[in-house]
């Protein structure tokens, strides 16, 4: 009746009902807010960037990981590594801009100096029995796969990274990601709970009623549909749109770009999934005209009719590499009711804009899809406030992915809560 | 100490001391706010708006009720129905507008179809084995009252909302609201706690200060006053007021207008008041000049000098009913300290803007009370949050309405928390 | 894991570790905010303001200290007084404005009446029984200084104020704060809980890096620094200050302006600090270019070259006074992670701006350094939200008063809430 006889968060966990949404605390409550920022995104692998962020030494990039601040920074030998963003003296943050460049990580404070590797190097006044090698700046845990950038704020990260690693490179290795250069990004605040934000993905269930742009080059097909409920007409597309899958993943795989569906998401603690799907129209990539935005194609690819190589990250992202463009998706939870998420396109590093493309009709689609997909999550949010809302049903047809989002959810706040 | 010593809600109600104001966190605690939403506006009847809103079949309302979200709608049958603003399937709202009109429900997430019954008519790709019947829209009681439209969100909603029915229809009936439209709405956020809101209404303690518009037309008699304090001069004003009361009481009632007071503010759950009281002047209406705002007189009104009606009831609303218009108001809490007032003017459905009425003329003397009333109830805000706060004592004579509102609301919270 | 498993501030007070910052609780918390406001600000002596904020009798002045709203009102013989600004009758504030003039004080809600003394004078229908003695304005205790004013929100406060104000008083009388006037005051809210405020004041190992302007006027080896790091120039113009400090002290205490260092921050309760300090340049006081910014010097003061008195007290205020100005700082919390800094410039009270001085000349520094503090202060409030942070060493040279600041508060709470 009050506040105070809330359910407890392993007895929603344990209750929960397979095909169906979370219960409604899962969306709204502060308490289960805090504990996915600790369980999810303090000891999981986090999709945070991309190499092209940060190209050259003493380049860094600050994020904020629910109230963790950290900085990944380029170091002299051109590898990436990560701390935390305050530093040891009296907290005060190290780099204070989205992206910069560096030399030493000077303190504005009191101008304690740190190297890129996080030593530190110089501290004033401090007396002659202050030691420095204990207050160098704290290290989070960061790799780069093909040129995603993950980090994990956790001592010890799940170890099958590299699981996941070793299986996805042959898939992204092709779009060489690494020689590719930022050509845009975003950032939108959705009006809900990060696991709403990555429902919404998990699904395609809206797209036909939402989606005017994005189902241009995406084939409905595609993504679940119930048998029982198409006309003559729909049966013949939907062999039809089988039968290019196959003969495109057979084409593919013939060339050396693995296509075919791989599906970890909720039996990993690294959980993904992976898939190369043909485009409807033209067949080149997501665009409003379904053709390359960029005349300039990634890596060795050098026939435009690729398809669309999806890869799927628990808990916090998803990409799509076609062949003339990236276009990558990164979750960062703000509060119970708030998710930022920030997408980036990326093209060949030698492309030039206005010649090799155009920022518009390379970000077409997937701007006008996130805002559409914020206020869906936005209508979610709405009702998992409302004492009316109970758990609904999935469908077993387009929602699969979605469950197994809530799935791996429960799984993991399960492993690290106890029961 | 520490906010966690916390006074427990049972303690405060059980100690609470007759003829005193309330303890400062019944009007700034989240918790009892919280307590309050459950227990006055999830048990009771809900003053929510007007027939005239949603005068034709598919016209719908949508409104807030603390965390729900609910919607009115008119159904084929002319029926007013209320439900829940939340689909079935994954929570998103039905009706997005304010005021809208519909054909079917169609939920824009992924287009699931809903009667105005509430009925769930189609849902694609969920399977053969799901069963629509199990998953309409839930249902919220809602019941007319003369044309004044109350909701309760309870499974089993006080049972003497009928009695109260039967009192007040032949008291209402006259002015015909049915056959009403409202010509103006306004809704403002008073800076206070719903019960402060409530408190300002119950008492004219702070008319002569504070309200030069509305006691043009108000006689001060009327709301109480210390007859030990009155001079020779207004002792006499007293009398001819007394006198013109129980004059006018006579007539109403001959010609068919009950007229006397009826009161059981805190001796039920559906707990209101009502009384119609001669106005000064011209005695017409809640005006300037004291004069009908409407040319076109309401219901099978003929003399424009019909007084006001006053309808009070508990927890949220107040009402006017002059010859020419009416005006209604309800409280809608937005938070421990934020409330929503909302208010309403209506004239003969019949009457023409710029002919019959002007808006400024029609809501010249409430709007501006409305904005006085706003501010005072943030100065009491302001007050309950100091620690020096402490309950002060009501007028015997003026005041005991407010201390009525006080006794229903612990003894209703008392009722559903037990002692 | 989860929230509720947060650390218990006693706790927290038991294991603070001297020589080092607090834990990040003691910044961000809203339970420990809450915590400080009670112990801290609601059983301590505050600073709040000067006589000159209100001169003549009837002058009012309102102000908040965490939930409290209180006025200070000067009454027809002259002296202070103090009352929480909270009607007896519903608690609407009786004055509303920070500052104004008054005769009776009228609540605007229903009129009831006090005097200047608090006492209840007048209130209207409350009946017979009614005990007006019983009800008048809660006192609040104010003591004046030398015109500097202190409040105490709690019933007895500590009494050890008349120990500092007879140590203090020969130090502020000769700049007369009596008789000067408020010329400028700004409030700016800082980004940071209180005590980062505080810390932030009583160190300055950052002024070198971060305040251009004060940097002129001040010495940057009267604030500490670490001998061995000294090059052969810099140990010279350490002994040359250090021969500079011991001569004026010795020149100004023999023309009646005591001078030394005299400190209690940590073994009192009402703790503070004060010492003169002489100013580089020309000596005279804190502006751009070290000259007098006032042509009429303080009290009777005839030689511009009086260095600055600093008087520096827990928990909530410090003070610079020059031969021709005087600069009043007092931090009002107003959550865990903002603080109001209100600045009061004083110049003497016959001084004519524009003639004798200049609103830009005389703030130029002190609105530049807050706003840089202000900025500094955000940087740490940053660094206690994040999980990485840890409480840093101080520095023994340069931050041994930020130290005794966080001695204070620790043994203050302790002696308050018990081990
Ligand atoms: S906080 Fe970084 S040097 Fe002091
Ligand atoms: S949420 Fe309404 S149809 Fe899916
Ligand atoms: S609240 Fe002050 S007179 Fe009523
Ligand atoms: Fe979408
Ligand atoms: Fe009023
Ligand atoms: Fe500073």
């Amino acid at each position: 009746m009050l506040d105070s006889t809330a359910t407890p968060l392993k007895t929603l966990l344990r209750r929960r009902k397979p095909g169906y949404s979370l219960e409604a605390p899962f969306y709204t409550s502060p308490e289960i807010f805090a504990a996915d920022m600790d369980v999810i995104f303090g000891h999981h692998w986090l999709f945070v960037g991309v190499d092209p962020d940060i190209p050259e030494p003493g380049d860094a990039m600050t994020l904020n990981i629910g109230k963790a601040s950290i900085f990944l920074v380029r170091d002299d030998d051109g590898e990436v590594r990560a701390f935390h963003n305050v530093c040891r003296h009296r907290g005060a943050p190290i780099v204070h801009d989205y992206k910069t460049t560096v030399g030493n990580l000077v303190c504005r404070y009191h101008s304690w100096t740190y190297g890129l590797d996080g030593k530190l190097l110089a501290a004033s006044h401090m007396g002659e029995d202050f030691d420095a090698s204990c207050h160098g700046l704290k290290p989070v845990h960061v790799r780069s796969l093909e040129g995603l950038l993950f980090v994990c704020l956790a001592d010890e990260p799940p170890e099958d990274f590299e699981v996941m690693a070793a299986k996805m490179a042959p898939y992204l290795a092709p779009h060489d990601l690494k020689n590719a250069k930022v050509a845009f990004e975003k950032d939108i605040i959705e009006p809900g709970n990060w696991k709403l934000t990555m429902e919404n993905n998990r699904e395609c269930y809206h797209c036909a009623g939402n989606h005017p742009e994005l189902t241009v080059p995406l084939f409905a097909y595609g993504f679940g549909f119930a048998p029982e409920e198409l006309d003559e007409h729909e049966r013949k597309e939907a062999e039809d749109y089988d039968k290019l899958l196959k003969a495109s993943h057979r084409e593919w795989e013939s060339c050396g770009f693995p296509s075919t569906l791989m599906e970890h998401l909720d039996d990993m603690a690294t959980g993904f999934r992976t898939e190369r799907l043909p485009l409807a129209g033209d067949g080149e990539s997501h665009t409003n005209d379904t053709k390359a935005a960029c005349k300039k194609l990634l890596g060795r690819i050098n026939d435009p009719k690729h398809g669309a190589l999806h890869f799927w990250t628990q808990p916090n992202s998803w990409h799509h590499f076609m062949s003339d463009h990236a276009v990558v998706f990164s979750v960062l939870p703000l509060d119970a009711e708030r998710s930022l998420l920030r997408t980036k396109w990326l093209v060949h590093k030698d492309a030039v804009e206005g010649v090799d493309y155009t920022i518009e009709n390379l970000t077409g689609v997937w701007d006008a899809t996130n805002d559409q997909d914020s206020e869906l999550v936005g209508y979610c949010q709405d009702g998992a406030r409302s004492p009316a809302y109970e758990p609904g049903p999935y469908s077993p047809h387009t929602e699969m992915l979605v469950d197994k989002f809530c799935n791996w959810y429960v799984n993991r706040m399960t492993a690290h809560l106890g029961r």
